[in-house]
């Protein structure tokens, strides 16, 4: 499996992956799943992707050359050329169109999904950052303000930190830094996702980054939240008194039964009936 | 869905359930999915039940009297009368391949899988404490102090949280606040699984408990615990430093590339071959 983070935030746009692929537990391997597609002061842009490996290598192939036209005159929208983030993702479920068309019958014949998802975003001269989510019919939904993240692949461990912390108005620092603890939970409970990560972060209209690396197990930074987050989660847990059930205190709140709930269904002889 | 989670600790037992059912995102509805079965001095057994709702209740209806007979002339083992858990799991494995055989046909042609997930554990006189996680085939495994928990339903938003707190030495009453924790992060990201919940706390060889209670929204200990964990973690979280990427502070290890990994693939033309 794999798991892909990207937010989109006021400030700019943050993109992680993970670098784990596997074909079974005995066959483990190493796949960067992130490209920056970048035309400095005109677009810059980054692709992320989970689901079947050789669909997506062929995706991000094709994407390089895909041209998409409306009209049979037309010269084609390429993503080097589109005019908003829009097209560019247009582009995109073109390029996995053209690869279902490809392989879609032999994989269904062999019983193979056909199987991508992918996160696309970015910005484009002449208008704001985008972030996009496609699906394997080339179809896709956009990030809003109400939802400014989307994840692929394994999202449901890393999921519960994003729902506590990201808004549109958070820093764009905090953000990663939210995305890796998101990762970090995500490392912890799954197998199948595993180091080393790549991170990008976009400030918007900068149209080119610095922020771009590469985190393995000595990256100093992940090392120390990874440390961190862990310590000071237990600490909070420790933190919080546990249950009290028969009034032994008067500072916790009681783990009393509400007045309204129905008792739970206790059989005590092989008599009893269930209903 | 369904969120239900259950811990072996040397010190007990500790059973969660949630209580939403929804066949479709229109039709939600609140059914209990534990059952306690007591026989005080003797035994006492807890079930949880995820999947689907027809098939777990018939398996609880058919638990009550069904018997299992490894010879003709048996009288039949029962969960009134086994001598072991593992004896009274079979039993519940029994009672699955019953509704099997009666539904499993029916429920193929119109294109239901057999699906149910259970987890029933407790104590019976003259051995220790077992819990079992229990399979649609009947087919069953038991926890062990490496892996002294189980889950079933929407179990991933969950599980970071058990890996970093439960043990087989951590107390009774933490594992039951770890759980709460547990379903509280479930809770938030997944709306398939909701209120109120079951909780058990079962003491070891006592054969019996008065710590259950069903937990609505305004249970204090709940309330106290869900407001405490949110704000704590968010002040955790921002405890930790966000990312320093240029050496603008010393304090905090920086953003930095590992001298060993390779660097991100940037495409920066049209042209630019992907591999």
């Amino acid at each position: 499996m794999t798991y892909c983070v990207a937010i989109k935030l006021n400030a700019g746009l943050v993109f992680l992956s993970d670098s784990r692929t596997n074909a079974g537990l005995d066959q483990i391997s190493t796949f960067r799943k992130m490209i920056v597609y970048e035309k400095p002061n005109d677009r810059f842009m980054v692709l992320l992707s989970a689901g079947n490996l050789s669909i997506s290598q062929s995706v991000r192939e094709i994407l390089q050359v895909e041209r998409l036209k409306d009209h049979e005159a037309d010269e084609g929208t390429t993503i080097w050329n589109a005019r908003s983030m829009f097209d560019a993702a247009r582009v995109l479920g073109s390029a996995i169109r053209r690869v279902q068309e490809r392989d879609g019958a032999a994989l269904k014949a062999s019983g193979v999904d056909f199987n991508v998802s992918l996160i696309f975003g970015g910005q484009i001269q002449g208008e704001g950052m985008r972030l996009f989510q496609v699906y394997s019919a080339g179809n896709f939904i956009e990030a809003t303000p109400e939802t400014p993240y989307f994840q692929v692949g394994e999202s449901k461990y890393g999921k519960p930190v994003l729902d506590r912390v990201i808004t549109p108005t958070t820093p764009l620092d905090e953000a990663a830094k939210c995305a890796l603890v998101s990762m970090d939970s995500t490392l912890k409970s799954n197998l199948s996702v595993g180091l080393p990560m790549d991170l990008v972060v976009y400030e918007a209209n900068s149209f080119q980054t610095d922020k771009v690396v590469c985190i393995d197990e000595n990256n100093p930074y992940f090392k120390m939240l990874h440390g961190s987050w862990g310590q000071k989660l237990r600490e909070v847990f420790d933190s919080i008194e546990d249950p009290m059930w028969h009034g032994e205190s008067t500072n916790v709140p009681l783990m009393q039964q509400s007045t309204r709930s129905l008792p739970l269904k206790k059989i005590t002889t092989p008599e009893e009936k269930l209903i």
